[in-house]
C-alpha cells in the first residue's frame, strides 16, 4: 500500500485591513481542510496561532496568514480557490503554493501545472520550477503585487527521502508511542518549550505540530519502506538557533536522499549548516529572489555512498 | 515543447517450430509500429536482419527474434497485444517488456503497472521495478517459460540523461548534419564496417541503426535542453570489443547522470568499464538473475559535481 507523503503546501499573508483569520472560527477551517480532502483531528492554540493536525499534515493559522499542508492525494489547489473566493482576492496580500518531489506523480490527481492554470484563472503570478525532472525537484507558484515580506520571514523545509537505520526499523514497526516516536527523534529536547499536537496513524505515520509564541514547526513521517519519507518545517531563524536541527535530525533518520528549501533561510548555506550534515553530493541548488523580498533557496543532496538495490516485486 | 526521449522496449524470441519473422514482411512490420503509434521511416537489412528506423526509435527483425524500441508517448503495449494475438502465445519462447526511466512519467497514456496488467492477461510472467521512485528507475517484464538463453545472448544499454558541453551544443543547434553528428559521436569510428541508417528530425532529434553479421547497435537523441536523452543500445559483447563504446559515449555527450542495463553483459561491471567512465557516484545498482538464463544487471550514475540549477519559468 503506497501513500505519498510529499507535501502541497499553500501559505497565504492577509493585507493589514483585513480580518483576523483567527475569528474565522473552527467551522471555516473545518471546511477549509474538507476542500482539500483533508480532516482537522485535534488543535492546540495560543495567543498568536491556532495548530490543526489534519487527517493529511497541517495548518496553522494567524491572525494575517495561515499555512497548510496536504499529503496524500488531496487537492490543496481546491482549498486555495475556495479560500480566495471567499475572502476576495483583494484581501491577499501574498499567496504562495508548493509541490515537494514525488514519487508517483503519476497518481496524483492533478499536476502542479494543472493547478496553475486554475490558480491563475483568480491571481496573476509566477511559478517555477527548480531541479531537474529526473531528480528531485520542487514547484513554486507566488502571487504578484506589492507586498514585500520582512527579512525575518523565513522559513526552513527538510525533506528527507528514503530513511534508514534503526530509527526508521523503529518507525515501521508495531507498537511505536507518540513518546517513543519523540524520544528516537530529540523532539522534546531540540523544540522544549514548545505546546505540541501529535498523532499516531494506522497503520504507520505520524505528525506533530509545536508552537511557541509566533514560532511553529511541524514533522511528519511516512515510513514505508522503499518510499518513505519525513518532513519537517519551521519558521525558527535555525541559524541563530542553539540546536542544528536540521544536521540532528539527518543524522536520526539517515536518508538516503535530502531537499532543503528555504525562505530567507540561511539553513542551506554551507557553512552554517553543510558541514555538519552527513557525507553528501550536493546534486544541485537554485536561489531564487521574488519581487516579494523572499529568497528562495533549493537544494537537493545526495548521501555519498552506493546501494544495493532490491528489486521490488510487481 | 517536451519530447519523452525514453524507450518503451519489447523483444519477442520464437520458438524454434516458428515460421521466420522476416517473411512476415514489410506490411506485417508496418503494422506493428502503427499499433504502438510510431511508424516506419527506413530501412536496412542484411543476411541476418532487417532493421527498420521508425518515427518513434527503432525496430529490429531477426529471422526468430525481433525488437523493437518506441519512445514519446507511443503505446508499445498495444502492439504487443497485437503480435502475441497473430502468433498466439504458444509460438513465444520468451517475450520481455521494459519502461526506462521517464521525465514526464504522468503524460504517459499508460504506466508500466497498467501495461502489464494486459500483458498478464495473454501471457503469464514476472516483473520487477529496480531504482527508487524518486531517482532513476527500471522497469521489466519477463514472461515465463522453459525458454533458456544461451550466454552469448547479451545487450549493453547505455541511458545518458541531460547530456552537455560542447557536442550537447551541436546537437540542440541548427544546421546539423547526419555525417556531423556521427563525426561528433565517432560512430563511424566505433562502428566501422557496419551498414547504417541514420535519420534527423525536425525540429531537433536523431536516431541512427545499425547492422553487421547479426550484430545491431541503435542511438536515440532527444536533445532539447534540460530533459535531454541520448540511448544507446547493442547486443555486441562490450567486453571484448577494441572500443570502450560506453566510456567514449559518455566523455563525448557529457550527460549529468546516466544509466547501464545489461542483459549478460560485464559493461555494467566497474572492473571492466567503470574505471573509464567519468567521475561518478554509483548510487545504485542491482543484479536479477531470471530463470530464463539472463542476468540482468542495472545501475544509476551520477556525475560527481555540484550544479547551480536554473528555475524553469512555467
Amino acid at each position: 500500500m503506497f501513500f505519498e507523503g510529499s507535501e502541497k503546501k499553500l501559505e497565504v499573508i492577509m493585507t493589514p485591513e483585513s480580518p483576523s483569520l483567527r475569528r474565522f472560527g473552527r467551522s471555516f477551517w473545518d471546511a477549509m481542510a474538507g476542500f482539500a480532502g483533508a480532516r482537522i483531528l485535534s488543535s492546540i492554540a495560543n495567543e498568536n496561532c491556532d495548530a490543526y493536525l489534519l487527517s493529511e499534515s497541517s495548518l496553522f493559522v494567524w491572525d494575517s496568514r495561515f499555512l497548510v499542508l496536504t499529503c496524500g492525494n488531496t487537492r490543496l489547489v481546491d482549498a486555495a480557490l475556495q479560500f480566495i473566493e471567499s475572502v476576495g482576492t483583494e484581501a491577499i496580500a501574498f499567496l504562495s503554493y508548493q509541490r515537494k518531489n514525488e514519487y508517483f506523480s503519476h497518481l496524483q490527481s492533478s499536476s502542479f501545472e494543472q493547478d496553475i492554470g486554475l490558480l491563475r484563472r483568480q491571481l496573476a503570478g509566477g511559478a517555477y520550477r527548480v531541479g531537474h525532472l529526473d531528480a528531485h525537484h520542487h514547484y513554486l507558484f507566488t502571487s504578484q503585487g506589492p507586498f514585500q515580506a520582512r527579512e525575518d520571514d523565513c522559513t526552513s523545509e527538510l525533506l528527507m527521502y528514503r530513511i534508514r537505520g534503526q530509527v526508521a526499523q523503529y518507525l515501521n514497526a508495531p507498537g511505536q508511542t507518540r513518546e517513543g516516536v519523540r524520544s528516537v527523534l530529540a523532539l522534546d529536547e531540540l523544540f522544549a518549550g514548545y505546546v505540541i499536537d501529535d498523532f499516531l496513524f494506522e497503520p504507520l505515520g505520524y505528525s506533530i505540530n509545536g508552537i511557541k509564541g509566533k514560532s511553529y514547526f511541524t514533522l511528519h513521517i511516512t515510513p514505508q519502506e522503499s518510499s518513505s519519507y519525513v518532513s519537517f518545517e519551521t519558521n525558527i531563524d535555525l541559524a541563530r538557533y542553539p540546536h542544528r536541527v536540521f544536521a540532528r535530525l539527518l543524522k536520526i533518520l539517515e536518508p538516503a536522499s535530502w531537499d532543503v528549501i528555504g525562505f530567507n533561510s540561511a539553513v542551506n548555506n554551507s557553512v552554517v549548516n553543510g558541514g555538519d550534515f552527513p557525507g553528501h553530493l550536493c546534486v544541485g541548488s537554485c536561489s531564487i529572489a521574488l519581487d516579494q523580498g523572499y529568497n528562495v533557496a533549493f537544494s537537493h543532496y545526495q548521501q555519498l555512498c552506493h546501494e544495493v538495490l532490491i528489486p521490488e516485486l510487481l
